[in-house]
């Protein structure tokens, strides 16, 4: 591996070998597929993990942990039964705009599942966050997010039944939620503080957006209040990590 | 599990207990394992894997793989030859402002130590993301982000050598760039572009940050203009995915 001159600034220095000790095989035989796959078009199937195997002279386990790998990092997806070269990740603007248009903007058609709206005395934890009352009743929305029919994120969101006492009744769950607020309600957004992390999949969340168990996600917690300032929502949402990445403009004064 | 009462906001909904279907023997002693973390102080030693293996009466393998995630995830970290409850994720603000800053508004000491600085003819690829011809002379600054002697993350700043001549002479890598920049050179951040993704760590970068390989990490990167809007610097930044979140506010319009 040549280094520097080979180097994409947004891949790992010298292609993550280290400068002194061994590279692991299973290492060298994914770098090798991995520089394949950029020649390769989204959606091409994978062949077996014999062929590699036999190519590279390794194990099929070490091919498969390469493979592990360029799956969990989103190079590949599975398909059906296959895996597939994975096209690049969706960009989704950090903004107060939603998720629609984010992926509407890659022209990827957005949509959402209803996984269930539930009405509950809002817990201590949530109330400290939304300054509500404890007690206070509130809905949790909970919605799978899915680009092209393909089940990529879940959200939560928590709002007081107070403030939007209707939603049962006339919140259609496939549609955007800020739009039914501003339309229905009149209640514009004005603020949100945001906190990304990585987090691995749970079993429940991994079930509900078809992943492997413990996939890198990336999870975003939001705190929106509206153009009064008052708090108003908690959005808990989680993003395949091998499908999303998220992008910010900055504009403010440097350190 | 109780729900949603018992439910922190940030958590996955039904501690990530599928409604129907069972639950992994591993994740059902993460769960256990995890709420009592909560009651445990930074810094307290985990007890060997044998004593919550017969607690929960399950083999010590299924035990490792909950512990594994958990050190993942950040909740638990390698501390000598044992294993501590880690403390809070630090919270870096996405802004302008440098590493340094947000470090210290969390009572930590920001440190960085010099992996290398090379000067190489820029490639296609950089070329074309800062704005130069192909082959015009760049450096690459190389450094490890250190918080309180902890290795937390590797950064690679790219920048024209034309812009900042007497980087190799007169820059202490210990220190600021940015204040670099403006102080000796009087050049000021007008904007950035950033992109936030999560992947894993490559066997180099474990190695320079020593972490387990194939640890979860977020990957920042970032473009940046001066004052005038001009292309100035490209930047990796690799932050480790159990040590760090990223946080903003967010005051646009909506969607």
């Amino acid at each position: 591996m040549d280094y520097p001159l080979e180097q994409d600034p947004g891949a790992p220095v010298r292609g993550g070998v280290p400068e002194h000790g061994r590279v692991p095989k299973y290492y060298a035989v994914k770098a090798r597929i991995s520089a394949l796959l950029d020649t390769w078009e989204s959606g091409t199937p994978l062949p077996t993990e014999r062929e590699p195997a036999a190519r590279y002279e390794v194990a099929r386990e070490t091919v498969r942990q390469a493979l592990r790998e360029l799956l969990l990092e989103g190079r590949l997806r599975r398909q059906g039964r296959g895996t597939v070269v994975a096209g690049p990740k969706l960009e989704q603007p950090l903004s107060l705009g939603s998720y629609t248009e984010g992926v509407r903007r890659q022209g990827r058609r957005p949509g959402r599942s209803l996984i269930g709206l539930d009405r509950f005395p809002c817990p201590a934890a949530l109330a400290a966050e939304l300054g509500l009352a404890e007690g206070e009743a509130v809905w949790h929305l909970e919605r799978g997010l899915l680009a092209d029919e393909e089940r990529v994120g879940l959200e939560s969101t928590y709002v007081s039944v107070a403030r939007v006492p209707d939603l049962e009744r006339d919140f259609d769950p496939d549609s955007s939620f800020y739009a039914y607020l501003r339309e229905r309600l009149g209640i514009g957004f004005g603020t949100a503080e945001e906190r990304i992390e990585t987090v691995l999949a749970s079993p429940r969340e991994a079930l509900l957006i078809g992943t492997p168990p413990a996939l890198p996600m990336l999870l975003l917690h939001r705190v929106s209040r509206d153009t009064a300032g008052r708090r108003l929502e908690r959005v808990r949402t989680l993003y395949r990590g091998d499908r999303f990445s998220f992008t910010t403009r900055l504009g403010e004064a440097a350190e």
